[in-house]
């Protein structure tokens, strides 16, 4: 996915979530080292650049941090969402009054580290199975409030967005099958119970399973724990009659052999629940 | 810190979160999977177990999404929140209608996950300076929506809390001196602007800059990215006079040598912004 | 659809919607009229009838408006979401503070009242076209702010449920044909640019159009404003490859002529954006 | 009433309303249609045109729906609410970003549909009755969430409201009288329980009733179910000592001969709980 | 007013308003005194009584302050709202765990010793026009995010309720008339304006003003800043035809020369916007 | 403290304060006076000024209900929050459309009278012990909802800020002490209790309970309900090692002799619960 095919999240989604972030930080007081130390008509001109390399994703909330704090600051950017950089590299310049720019600079970074941790994590998985047929997914292991930030960041990334929630598409897992007996029936209730722009899959966990899946047809299986060899007989099997999906703790040094499996996707929860941030930080020049 | 003497957070501040988290999962149409695969009727118990070591925090959060998404289900802690835990370790006992269950499994992980996460890797800083007279504080480097939940995890995991916010403390920063022209100038700006109740710290990165903040008089000093032996030589020299910080990308290898410099405390932001999830089970025993 | 696989819609759906409705009839001065004309101890059981043929939706909202004005009082149910009414039928019996009773009355029965007019001319559709093969699905048409309450009447009408919002599934409209110059163009971005449980859905006026989308491989079709004629070509055309769909102002009248087409689906704007309420009365038996 | 003297509905009122009708909408995932198949930088012309005679309402609504989506796109009217309009008849272009454009169609509709629904059924009674002295009047029976609006659109199709909600008049209606043991009670009490500045309305089935409300002294009765003879038979009683209302399942067809009666309002549920849309259609004009 | 015919306030209106003052103080820290101070399980008895001589107003709120913060606590009311209290009258034993009563203490008394001061001070103008027949009144002068409580207050005084807000009944100002060009058309405006369920006051500085008012016909006339000679004066003149409210400056000493002019009302912004809090202090009986 | 040196609350913080204002008065019918009355295009300009001499504060909230109703309002100020002002200053000139500017006067006016009060009296008693070293400070003791409008309000009036809420310093007060047991066993909880940058003041109505503190160690005492001549000797025996607080009641006349005892601080709720609205008049100069 190149970066001009990323469609930015609508304000409508963003603003709520940045406006409880920084009333998060400000409170009732506010900042108060910053109205206390920095006199009110003091400019800064504040370049935010990368410390490690990695794939920027979050420029939109962090423009919105600023924004909400001082209508005055604006903030022009050297790359998009989705850009990969090095250390050094500048991501954009802000500039504004000092004290706004001080009092949203924590809440700007907090998205902008958290999101651009989630995009590059993808993109080095992305290219650690690049020249295989596989696609990275994430999963709806993401942090509370902010799933749709971080399905944002993993397309940024490179990666795919599985499902988004438990309203977008039916995926029977193991429990599911425990309780309602076999995949077969779990199956058929789903087909019987949900509209015709609804897809279906199911998480299999054996070759039985699978053959199970296949006869009563579904749109993907999710092959949970499987080696490489295991993939690759269901991938035979299915014979693209269904999407195939790969899950279970994969990481970069286990995803190209599984990639080379010949499954159409790999699906990581550890992209969004487990990406440390990325390293971004803000320097001042001062304007007096 | 024992268990005991975790104070929980109010229900208050939980709900709002706890909701929003269950509302984007279940967007308009709900878990339509569960809706069409369970039976209305049927009940499950749920096993909620440790796959790794660590230490738990959440459990409230997660009892919550439970109980928002069904009131009829129930759930039995075998531990609470701070408690250590080894793979295997029963942390609570779920009963009631599988449908709730499985809709509301996601979301009460995804909270129990991340704050365990952070409070683990608390956990494990804490005990790697065991010995030393230095506490373990997170920062403001939280993610956004969370910082409280986040902030209480940390002291679960036996950590301090730093700061909450820009409200509850002066902190001056490089960027604030930076702008004032020295640290003398913003102490004595902080201290005629802020209340009397009001504690300042200040961040210095060289010795001749804390000479100028004793000379001043603060509550704490927060030495950025010393050695263990400039460390040792600022905490000589300030004896006693004020709260000794370190900080800088500390990590369980480096904090003992830190600790051992006599500071009382060291701050680390990736307790709260790059812990991985502690990874936690959910097993459902069918009940029919 | 039989009642009793007619999951209820989760209460935290449902409450924000029915806590705005009270507070509008409300304001900041209350039910004048019953505070002033009614002991504050005076309390009442009122029977809830149909005064019309139809079919049933809403119960848990009516319930809800009641509880949330005053929790004294108690509503016994006759029937479910679902069932089909004649007129002078008990629909429920609500016990409780004749204030109370008073004040949630009208907000009760808008909602009552409004679903089951939808789960009503739904049913009728429903029974008009039974004994073919297709099923009725409501659309994107919804009265603002009442999409999930008005897609589950008709739900509770025997109705399927076409995609809930624009994010569950692709539809390629006749607008997005011509913006993107082609059905075969449209239809191979969308393939690209959505996730693997993503259903792709194309609306096509013409045979040729219909042709097109076949050759690209769609998993539905939209049949717009066809004849019963060109539909059963088309139908014949497809045989099986993909879902078909019928839609443009469908009526009871012209619906049984279209469904014995071969569709699969009728869907109709009409049933969430135009129906009428079912008339449904409140009687009160004073108790004093 | 002209279209000049109608005052908007303000922009505090509309915004959280418009605001989360697109929010159902979009969920976390957004349009994901147009984000696959529309160019990032494609623009278009968009014209919204009558597909049958009515009278418009609801133009606010919709632009803001547009504006929400993208503050680029501008809507030129070329009516205000409150006009009549012809099938085909221009109402306004729109012009801005396709995507934005696509994104927001349908909850722009949604909106203007709705309120044109009930704009135009009040102007087809207004119209019905036209040299009478009746003027025609809506009730509380509204779309929960939207009554605000549905009593705006009575206003744009030449209606009157009745009272907005149970806070700004006294309406003793038959539940009271049945609690409060008769009309003359009832009324007693509202007289000694409400303030100065709010008017009290009885409703009557017979004429000893109204007598009875005579006698008490009241600002309005409400004639319930009476034929024109009954009803002229209670004006004439009246005799200008209050507002007289005729109520009960009135429609085009019978209103003529009520307002015949010489009564001075004729109130219907029906203009906003059972008006069907107004269909209005978009077009676009791809300008790549 | 007696005691008994205070309608409380609905839950729905009170709990998002105590919900929020609650959360003003607790932030994302909560109460850090109580937490490091007060065992987990230590419990108390608080007796609340008022320190002055008053009437008591927002018991309801005080109540839900404490179970918001901890549904443990049980609070056994000794008067209602509307008693007359004396120093060292207790008001309500309040019993529970140690730590929630510290913590909510602040934000009860906060609401019942604002609304019991409105309430107190209503009472004494009451009782100082005692014998005349006119009732005293509030205005909009209210405090923003209170209005519903302060109105309920001034009830819970013994007390009236002009309009509420700007919705509910027409009020002509100076203002109003002065862009208008004369009392006159205002009223004529009026007239054709607004409902035949909605109230005209029109405010008169002069007699002749107050003449053109009653050859228009009004339902009441606000008697601005007059004398009781001129107010007697137009009492005289009005006989009868409209309610006649005085206004202006009135305070317990003025009130009872203008209430012998014979006036229906007397309003007082000064009742909500400058009442001071009646002194109410809680006391802890600790049980351990 | 000088005008300049008063940063302004965040308009995130103000907005939804205003909105929620607005909204209690606009309700569902909104202004239906001026809507009634005006014309829609007459526009006016409003002189706001004092009426008795105070100090300014709220201007920020003033304006912003203006804008909010109208955004073609403009106003401009004559003077900034925390300018005194006499009987007759010009505070502000608001020009724009009358409608809006009717519409939004009283909401503006609730809050800058409410605000201006404040500082008023705060102002007074600052000025009352001009000359002492001690600051004016205010308490939780708010209103409300408006808790960082009254503390910003304070100091405007010149006056410093207590702590804010429960979380940003410990207060230890009698109740606090009453149930662990003695001052020096609260003062060591809360010391373990706490972070490093949280001050703690504990309450005590004795010099034995001031010596049981200061053994501890505090950052501040407060000094309950004690004369002056306890104050002082309070004062000798605290010598500079914490900071001394008055409270109880103090008032213009009392506070000199206070305040010359030598304290740090005098602290006073009646401040922000008690203060009189400043009276601040709207005059309207129509333009037609």
């Amino acid at each position: 996915m190149t970066v001009s095919t990323l469609p930015p999240l609508p304000r409508l989604l963003l603003e709520p979530i940045v406006r409880n972030a920084l009333l998060e930080d400000l409170g009732l007081a506010g900042d108060i080292t910053s109205n206390a130390v920095i006199p009110a008509d003091h400019r800064s001109v504040v370049v935010m650049a990368a410390r490690e390399p990695g794939v920027i994703a979050g420029l939109d909330a962090a423009e919105l941090a600023f924004q909400l704090v001082d209508t005055a600051i604006v903030m022009n950017r050297n790359v998009m969402d989705g850009a990969t950089v090095e250390p050094g590299d500048i991501i954009a310049t802000i500039e504004g009054p000092s004290r706004g720019l001080l009092t949203a600079e924590r809440t700007a970074l907090n998205f902008l580290g958290h999101l651009s941790g989630i995009a590059s994590v993808t993109a080095r998985i992305v290219a650690a199975i690049a020249g295989s047929k596989a696609s990275v997914a994430c999963t709806r292991k993401t942090t509370p409030g902010l799933r749709a930030m971080e399905k944002y960041a993993v397309r940024a990334g490179g990666g795919m967005n599985h499902r988004f929630a438990l309203y977008d598409a039916v995926l029977i897992k193991d429990n599911h099958i425990a309780v309602s007996g076999s995949v077969r029936h779990a199956i058929r209730r789903a087909k019987t119970g949900v509209g015709h722009l609804v897809k279906i899959e199911v998480e299999v966990d054996t070759l039985a399973q699978l053959q199970e899946a296949m006869e009563e047809g579904v749109d993907a299986v999710l092959l949970d724990n499987m080696t490489p060899e295991q993939l690759r007989e269901a991938v035979h099997f299915v014979a693209g009659r269904a999407i195939t999906e790969a899950s279970g703790r994969i990481n970069p040094q286990t995803a190209p052999a599984i990639a080379a499996s010949g499954v159409d996707l790999i699906s990581i929860g550890w992209l969004t629940h487990s990406a440390p941030v990325l390293d971004i930080g803000l320097d001042f020049k001062s304007q007096g």
